[in-house]
């Protein structure tokens, strides 16, 4: 099975457990895992890859429901027989419920009332607009961009500054080569892997913030980072705001540094408790690269992000936005400068906004059943951080959640921390994840996981 | 104007006359270039960036015919007073008709079953489609794809080969980093400096292999090369057909070097004189990557394109697209496969042959009439090329096209050759590129033009 290892090593894009199920799915659909092969073990499998164990029972018991592997207690998982690939939407999936972060609830998105603005933008729009276009995007969208961003979130922005990406990943890949003779960018600790990955990707380092209960210190910043990624309005994963002095101190160092903040702004429009903190672009646009995208209001399956980007760093980003090769359709701009345009994002964003809200609110009335600990951070966007005694701790809740149908993330085991010295524990829960009938059900069972956890602040 | 000058190093995409527009509108909207401030001449911007002045001249036309700049004889070119951008949609805009090559007939894209394919393919589509999803492309595309390129071009493929992208530009960055230990890799001359400038950034090296009458010449690979790109259907620009003894040896070079081949199939659909040839893929899948996408077949503003991979590169494939960022959003690629299964697709191309076929065939007449030199290469794709005496008469014929109200792409202006030793003269005449009820006054124009010309064979 050596060879099965070097192979489940996909390591391409986030959560792991969707790279192990692509991989394991594309070694059996193309016959390099034939018929019968039996699988490794669970356990084994996770220690040969560093991950939690509970993310290979995961994408096996997908595979499992997906009709590509069989499961038998005792002999353990193997290869179906599949002759016919199975259309996997034509089978029964018992998926588990999924309480993992970094999504909105899919069932939200406005199927409907994306198709018409598709079917309207492009009887309205010119022949021309079918052409290879402005590598920057569409004038419609960048100009409906620049008017709401500067609306929704405080953004300091023109149509002449905003560049349009395949979402925030397509964002972060032109940004790390358009910087790329920096050398170093400093990165919340804890933090998305993945984003430090596409930063190394691009051939520069990164460094860690070290995240507490007013956001990344920007007194860690070496003296050789010339940029800094960071999670302003909602910490990602913590769940905290950027405090003013911190703010303050981030913006100053980038002006004696002649150094640049990414903003990534990935859920600002989501908080609970009070207006949003404005964005940090605002303070200083020329310092500042404001990113945004439809990932989290509509969903990330349309691959559509934004930059606002300061003039000095235009042509650069052009530039490295070449080297990508990639720009984003145009129908798909032009349906979203429609939305924009009409009002229709904003209220698609309120209307979501409701259910989150209310998901939060009873997630927090659950855990205050069971633990005087409280939730990390602000009541905002669509997941939550509950601080955890130890990783053995969270490990045995993620198994556990998984017996009962759940899929948890811990954040120990996810990556998010630059080294293990000082890694801490905790579960991040996906509240925003789950399709509405499936909401009820799944915290049922998250409590059920939860009662008697050793849950404590770090 | 020293700065003016640097600034429209804009790097960012082909053809070179858009970089220049949208460099040179950028500096006007963001006020880089205040109202009232004197553009250098066409002449003296030509030399310093080293293009055509037909170009530059085409780019000044272009922001003149939305209001950006305003020309007056003897007074030179200035930038407009815009208080309120102008919105160019708006604008009756007087846009010379445009027979340089690189795009379909703009005016056949099917706007009206696109916007149905979005929306019958959104509502068949699970809630999980619009998840984050497979980065290699969804699964209802990747098998559409599969079918499709095995049926129309007999290409060996199935769904776990097929990687989507954003367009063959996208293709092309990704294999190049794939392929990136390579060092170098051998491309067609003549052949676009785009997808030179593309393997450049990605770290390698381009070496020529001159193309004749039967296509790139395989003697020509250096030892250091490990990978050859072609377009073995009809090369761009020549238009010529890759021979068989030719194949056959790429193929042995391919296999006795451990080598690759990226066949770019970019028209391969549209051959008017018989079947086009089938792909070179077929002849050794572990050792051909198959490139295709809809730009030509329906739109490049689509953005839109596949590869079919060998199994041996399907991991640094995958990698190196990861390390793009950049994936392509679901609902366009649940159209595509939507337009693709119920043959909507093949059937679109089928119409835009006979369209294309008619005027290839008026453009041999007409240029039958003024001489007796052919076009070079095959009736094939969207363009032909016609050779031509002499750099000289080839900056003459593009200024005179100008005049008339035609923008041509000169061969020996426009980057094509990897250097200036031996670069030949000519015409590239996208006679696909204009709109249907533009096509007879373009043909009459050009006719117009090519009077008394020094065309001559190579």
């Amino acid at each position: 099975m050596d060879k099965l290892g070097i192979d489940l090593h996909l390591d391409v894009g986030e959560p792991r457990a969707r790279s192990i199920e692509s991989a394991l799915r594309e070694a059996v659909t193309t016959g390099r895992l034939p018929a019968g092969t039996r699988l490794p073990g669970t356990r084994g499998l996770a220690e040969d890859l560093g991950i939690a164990r509970g993310t290979v029972v995961a994408a096996y018991a997908q595979l499992v429901a997906e009709g590509w592997l069989v499961s038998a207690t005792g002999s353990g998982t193997r290869v179906a027989d599949v002759t016919l690939p199975p259309t996997p939407r034509d089978i029964p999936v018992r998926r588990v419920v999924d309480l993992r972060p970094g999504r909105p609830d899919l069932s939200l998105f406005p199927h409907g009332p994306w198709a018409a603005a598709v079917k309207r933008a492009l009887a309205a729009a010119g022949t021309g607009s079918m052409d290879y276009g402005d590598p920057a995007g569409s004038r419609e969208l960048r100009e409906a961009v620049a008017t709401y961003v500067s609306r929704a979130r405080g953004v300091r922005a023109e149509a002449g500054a905003v560049v349009i990406t395949s979402g925030f990943t397509h964002a972060l890949a032109v940004l790390a080569r358009a910087l790329r003779g920096s050398g170093t960018i400093a990165t919340e600790d804890p933090g998305l892997a993945h984003h430090r990955r596409l930063i190394h990707g691009a051939g520069l380092e990164t460094a860690p913030l070290r995240v507490g209960p007013d956001g990344a210190d920007p007194a860690e910043i070496p003296s050789r980072a010339s940029a800094v990624l960071l999670t302003p309005a909602h910490q990602h994963p913590r769940g905290v705001v950027l405090g003013q002095a911190a703010r303050t101190a981030f913006l100053a160092w980038a002006r004696d540094r002649d150094g640049y903040i990414i903003e990534d702004d990935y859920d600002g429009e989501f908080r609970y408790d009070k207006q949003p903190v404005g964005a940090l672009q605002a303070l200083d646009p020329d310092r500042v690269i404001f990113a945004g995208s439809a990932s989290k209001a509509l969903a990330p399956g349309l691959r559509l992000g934004w930059l606002v980007v300061p003039p000095r760093l235009r042509i650069p980003v052009l530039d490295a936005l070449a080297a990508t090769g990639a720009t984003v359709g145009t129908p798909g701009q032009l349906a979203l400068a429609d939305l924009l345009d009409r009002g229709d994002y904003d209220r698609h964003v309120r209307r979501a906004r409701v259910v989150y809200r209310k998901r939060r609110t009873e997630l927090a009335a659950r855990l205050a059943e069971l633990t005087e600990v409280p939730l990390d951070g602000v009541p905002a966007g669509l997941h939550a951080l509950l601080p955890l005694a130890s990783a053995r701790e969270e490990r045995r809740l993620v198994d556990a959640g998984l017996e009962g149908g759940l899929q948890l993330a811990g954040l120990h085991a996810a990556g998010y921390w630059h080294s293990a010295e000082g890694a801490k524990a905790g579960l991040i829960i996906g509240y925003g994840t789950p399709p509405q009938h499936a909401w009820r059900p799944a915290l049922d069972a998250l409590t059920e996981v939860l009662r008697g956890a050793e849950i404590a602040p770090w």
